[in-house]
């Protein structure tokens, strides 16, 4: 397995950093884009559980535009082969003392790279 | 892509019962041969962020063997083609109020099917 050849992981990295910025400036139709259409995609939010793609998009949809800007404080991006992708990412909202984990497994489609399956949340404190 | 192929389907469950069992029996041989041995392996815990084989193995090694029992509320496993995987997994530990979370990216390598990248958290109360 050939684990980050230069251009499948430039390929990965461009997308996720569109995804970023689609993100934070919350636009809807680019974070849509993303996410392979299909239902058995996925996404664990830090409050919600979504399962298939119309749930994610009714998801965004609804979601208030603001309160969305976050720092990046580390990337990891991986990638098997040339198909297939994780971005995991530790970032901090603006505003907020927790650190926020976001892990996504991407796959090479016919319509481009997709984001199969996600998972958000905030790292829990330590037990005392 | 084909997506959920029987046979593929089949191995990555039974790869996911065995890490299940192996969970909660604290049978850390097992959690440890399920993951694969890179650097670039990747688990987002509840309370901690490891990066690398060693630092997941050092985890497992030294986290007590009590309360790890969990129900598994809801499982959804997805396969795509022959190689890779995900299964994504809600949960519940005995004795506590809040849903866990569990995803995982399982991708066959020469050892057998592994989990490359995994990320474990508590779902957050809306809020208020």
């Amino acid at each position: 397995m050939d684990i980050n050849l230069p251009n499948v992981y430039a390929e990965v990295a461009r997308c996720s950093d569109r995804y970023e910025q689609a993100l934070v400036s919350n636009d809807v139709a680019t974070l849509d884009e993303l996410f392979w259409v299909s239902p058995h995609t996925l996404r664990y939010g830090v409050t919600e559980n979504l399962y298939g793609y119309a749930e994610i998009c009714a998801f965004r949809a609804a979601r208030p535009a603001q309160g969305l800007q976050r720092t990046v404080l580390k990337t990891v991006i991986t990638t098997y082969g040339r198909d297939a992708a994780t971005v995991n990412i530790e970032f901090q909202r603006t505003g907020s003392a927790h650190t926020g984990r976001q892990s996504q497994t991407w796959l090479r489609t016919e319509q481009g790279w997709r984001v199969v399956a996600a998972h958000v949340s905030l790292l829990a404190p330590q037990p005392a």
